[in-house]
């Protein structure tokens, strides 16, 4: 199939994604054809974004399968792409997708692999599209509603998850301002949200991280949306670092905050988010800044540093969980609800 | 006086101080001596820390005194050094000192003025001593502390107040670790409060500040430290913007939050924390960071930005407030003790 999104296009035998630590300053299309040159751009933010991941890494296997045309080098090449990143569930649900179709030497099935990596962009997209739905019923004309790191098109196949319940929010003619939170260290928010709703022409105001509390207690915040890397099975869940600071300071002033993301990103081995594996990163991120090759370095050399890419948000901070089969609140999260659909 | 501290140094004719945008990576003197060197230092960041300003402003003026000989032309730079940031008191608190000196055309005595604000460098010195003392007695051994933005000897003339705390602590032979907020935008615990560290051979990790609540829920931060800008009567306090946002997320994990400041810091003539003025900061420093001459963007150009430089913590999210002149908690704050001492 071919497939031309936002940040990944892709014909039968070829793969590329939009470069996105070239973003927003160059749009740089890279080829991600060869398992290897999606490894890479997967562990260097190149291609981010829970489902995204999950869905560039299927479509280059499925092409991939078609090439290698043998079991063993195909559940290899899986396996690798696999760990590429640790939080991101999605990936691992796309990848073991694949690998239930990869058989043995004999049955090996090329086509029935790529046409399910296919599958999983389709229903990516739409899985988006039901997010959005669902999640905009709780948008109110004139509210202005802040979120943290980029969960549109640069982190989906589709429009999004927090992101595309704010542009469909905004297609269906009500008037809000977003709120993005810069998202140190890599500045996803600052670089790909301020981008996205620059294209989207929705009106938006860029904020440092921590100057969030100060805008609710100004009353200028009404709502918080943000999406997911992994949801444990009662509702806690892990996104970019920064998202469970972002949660406490809405309990504060009591502003309403949700989480938006595809049911994919759900972990049923994970009871709580205590379970959640969470990666660390390079002290470079945080002694600085790296981008589109430049680099910019503030802090000591010798500065110790702790870098965890994401946090845990627990249940009691989250108002509703906006998924592709409906939004959850928090009652029927505590009863289980999570583990029925 | 001659004066060698960390940050300024001064003898009766010239004022030099450490330009704080080109640290770490450079240590650099210039030469503040004239009326406008210093506004423009004070305004670029050059110098900060609201205790420093104070005296920099104070010393500059000093000099200027002897130079003028002119009681008119010595107001007029003495207001327009008034201006030069709206925030922090110390700075007007200081200057009002040296006019309520400067007489009339007949009377004005420069060598007075000039006096004065040697005396000024002096008390803030002293001063920081007092907050360290009073501080230290509330840091235990094996204490893991917060900090957020700089308030060491780059922040004040002396050993600092938040940070001269720690000092003080480490002096006594306690065991700490520090972990250090970087503070976007201007990234003056990234820069500026490791360097100090450093310097101290005081053990730290550097942070992101969206990653301190984090390490709240993990239990790895026993105690928060921060210093001010400005203290309203009723304890409520104007600091670094990100200052509000720490102090929830101490509340919300039972970690004891301490403003540390000298009382030069208290307005009197503000009753609550409403009434602080912020400044407002350029766009460019939150569309990424500009640095001892070099610059580098991240955010699209079109983007609006929101950049106070300061936030409110209301006093019932502190614990206890250092002081010069003794440790207050939040009952006698509420009683009204600050307008007392």
């Amino acid at each position: 199939m071919k497939i031309a999104a936002m940040s990944i296009r892709a014909d039968e035998a070829r793969v590329e994604i939009l470069d996105q630590t070239a973003l927003p300053h160059k749009e740089q299309w890279v080829d991600v054809t060869e398992v290897d040159q999606m490894d890479e751009a997967i562990r260097s933010l190149r291609v981010r974004g829970a489902p995204l991941i999950g869905v560039a890494a299927a479509l280059c296997l499925g092409r991939y399968a078609l090439r290698c045309q043998n079991s063993e080098k195909f559940r290899q090449s899986a396996l690798k792409l696999r760990e590429s990143r640790p939080t991101a569930v999605n990936l691992m649900i796309a990848i073991d997708r694949l690998l239930s179709l990869a058989g043995n030497t004999e049955s090996f099935d090329a086509m029935a692999i790529y046409a399910e990596a296919d599958q999983i962009y389709q229903e990516d997209t739409e899985l988006c599209l039901r997010i959005g739905q669902y999640g905009a019923e709780l948008i109110e004309d004139g509210d202005s509603i802040i979120t943290h790191c980029n969960t549109g098109g640069l982190a989906t196949a589709g429009i999004g998850t927090a992101l595309g319940v704010l542009q469909t929010a905004h297609q269906q003619g009500k008037s809000i301002h977003v709120y993005v939170d810069e998202t140190r260290p890599l500045l996803q928010g600052g670089r790909l949200t301020a981008y996205e709703l620059d294209q989207l022409q929705i009106p938006y105001t860029l904020i440092c991280d921590n100057m969030a509390a100060m805008l609710m207690a100004q009353g200028k915040i009404t709502k918080a949306i943000v999406g997911a890397d992994r949801i444990a099975m009662n509702g806690d869940f892990a996104n970019k670092i920064g998202t469970y600071s972002l949660a406490i300071a809405c309990r504060y002033h009591n502003v309403p905050f949700y989480v938006a993301a595809p049911v994919t990103t759900m972990d049923t081995s994970c009871m709580t988010g205590a379970e959640i594996p969470i990666e660390q990163r390079s002290a470079l991120e945080v002694h600085g800044v790296q981008l589109a090759g430049e680099t910019m370095l503030w802090a000591p050399k010798s500065a110790q540093v702790y870098n965890p890419a994401f946090d845990v948000t627990p249940a009691e901070l989250t108002s509703q969980w906006i998924l592709d089969k409906g939004r959850f609140d928090r009652q029927q999260i505590q009863a289980g609800v999570l583990s029925h659909i």
